[in-house]
């Protein structure tokens, strides 16, 4: 079903209920994990499945009502695309929305288990050089993802693709793949399993960015310019999931 | 392949069957996961993954009977939104039907693993208030799946989406995401690693149905009125998954 | 792409080769994860999820070839409902390769893992009557499982339903769900995390064939008699997934 | 999405890309669980559902443009049966960029997580006999999947069906299912968790193209020559995933 296109109120409630949903997942997944597991391994298999299902399944959605960013990186490689074609306005509405809607998902789960909501700030330092590299190398595969999609033809997979990606990031990258600079802020509302002391953050956002940039980059390289593959029935496809 | 409408006791008996499968396998892969593993973590592994399993199996197979509701959350989210169009009867008979399947599948699973069915009732006590935050949080959201795939026009999804839902919830919600009435009052005849006290269960309906209403509110401003996108092609979809 | 119809030979080695890579999966990840993990929980949780993959691929992979039954439940309750129309001739030939892959199957697993194959056989011993009740279900669950994926009309979900079934009923059912009396003989052959010692194996077959009467019973019963429900489309169709 | 067939540069520039993320996925999993996790079996389960998601996620966004081989055993037997109809030159170009991605894979993972790239290859003899064996049943298997899914006529399955092959068959085989003679290579250059000897590559390698022949031989049997089966639709239909 095509949606009639939404205003950009309800496409920016839908971006901070998804993010907002999204970072409540994270955290909230990781702390019982935390509480559940004597073993970090196993910790880290459910905080992944039920972060890359959630993901999955917010992407569908809401998909068809703002596009399901939920991520800068996301929406800011779409806008420097052109998609959807629309002015700066709505990339810093989106921006807005998903950031608010982080600190409120943090804020949520730590309420659900029993937590004072913004009592303490994470303290896990994530700032060294190879946690960034990996960091990067986790956002420059996200792009290359949801690009990818797009360019093969296939952006009605992003909620099991995009889902996978990052299920299985956690794992490849030494950093976790937080992968999205909105949900770092509000990882930082959490001092628990998934949080990131708020002295990391700037470093962290630094290293999405660049990721985002060589994963722009990359798909570049392997698919053409955009404009030479584009075609019709491919233009803004993801907005309709 | 739409189904000829099946008849109300038959739709009943398709409710009851489903919803003892539901609770068999909950409370069965729980006892069996228990007596496996030395880690908590790994045990709720197991018990969340067979459980998502076994209830998107179960929406695949009697979906096309009686709507596969097995939940009363259900039942009365869509009888409150006029779906499918029937009067009351039909709904009371779906929750006695739920009612009482829940209790028949925990008591088989009880058989199954050599304890009296029966002989003792749960004694885990869940009603802290975070956790019944956490539980009005898991309905809201399961609300919202099964309404938002209507609404996004993807209700052929609901078996891998509410699987995975579910699936994900028992790990990020602080209370195990029970998210079902009838299922609550069967996991109260088994005192195992599933199990509820029943002086929890009425604390916890209270909390699944506020999270109903709260899952419901929530869809309605995101998608807008259910009259406003109702379309023809639409309209009582998920019984004909 | 439906193939032509394989000759009585061809699918005959379809269902050993079928059957014998099917029990090579569930014994050899057993072993392996016996030999790995300290935590029983864990070492179910893989070879749960390899037996359900496998079975899942040689579905998808033989299905067309012979219909991917792999086990005398399967082709037994086929062979009761008239499916496929072919005479008792076939069903026998089926039989006796699902018997020999099973034991084949097996014997590779043992020397794969550097034991010699047939040296010795199982002495788990499984035969105590909640756990034949537990296979009991396991099997009438599958059974319910393949019929109800004809009659609602989605046969070509039978290898995502049945490798999901089969890995939730191994942690759902008390007996691991071995659900397959070919399988059963085959995993005599192995003292290993996934064997059964030889003198349960008769009340396993005896519980097996209960549970299949107890599926096609309710499988009646929940979706009325097939002749009601044929359609042309319908019939024989997991031939063709 | 049909694109344009893609110069062979461009092409071997998409197998060297995918090449390097599949063993940069495989590595860095395997040292990430080797650090987080107490148990074995733990690292293997979190290494094989990374390595999984990874390749799936691949073979579904270069498919189109390489036909995501991503290992010699592919591309030769790909080769072997005149598909797609190209010279040597193309396989050699395919070697040649699958045997730099996987080291340039290896060298990634390293530096992600700390090391120094290239510091200490590995040490972790795996050449015994019954191992080899593994390697074997594993690269049949594999050779199987993928020539099967193109002569059921589901070859689009690829991306599901490589990915749930190889995280299986971790695990039913004794070897860790290596089934890569590039990716054997690229894991000699980290000492790690998923990391070969260099004095056992060369044994793994001839195990793996024995079993590239068993599959070969085995498709064939049960499928017939694939002349008899070829129609103009299925063919060459992997590139165009």
């Amino acid at each position: 079903m095509r949606m009639s296109p939404a205003s950009l109120p309800r496409r920016a409630l839908a971006e901070f209920t998804g993010t907002a949903a999204l970072v409540a997942v994270i955290v909230g997944s990781g702390i019982r994990a935390d509480a559940l597991s004597q073993d970090i391994g196993v910790r880290l298999l459910a905080n992944a499945l039920a972060s890359a299902i959630g993901l999955g399944l917010l992407i569908a959605l809401i998909g068809p009502l703002s596009g399901a960013h939920f991520n800068p990186v996301v929406t800011l490689s779409e806008w420097w695309s052109g998609r959807p074609r629309r002015g700066g306005r709505d990339a810093l509405a989106y921006l807005a929305a998903q950031l608010a809607g982080a600190v409120a998902g943090a804020l949520l789960a730590e309420a659900m288990f029993g937590r004072a909501p913004g009592a303490a700030l994470a303290t896990e330092q994530r700032a060294e050089p190879h946690l960034l590299l990996g960091e990067a190398v986790a956002t420059a595969g996200l792009v290359l993802v949801v690009q990818g999609l797009r360019r093969v033809g296939r952006p009605s997979l992003a909620p099991v693709a995009v889902a996978g990606y990052i299920g299985a990031a956690i794992w490849f990258t030494s950093s976790g793949s937080f992968a999205n600079p909105a949900a770092t802020v509000g990882r930082a509302f959490s001092d628990s399993f998934t949080g990131i002391a708020p002295g990391s953050v700037p470093a962290f956002a630094a290293a999405q960015l660049t990721g985002m940039l060589l994963g722009m980059g990359l798909a570049g390289v392997l698919y053409g310019t955009e404009r030479a593959a584009a075609e019709p029935n491919a233009a803004d496809s993801r907005r309709t999931v």
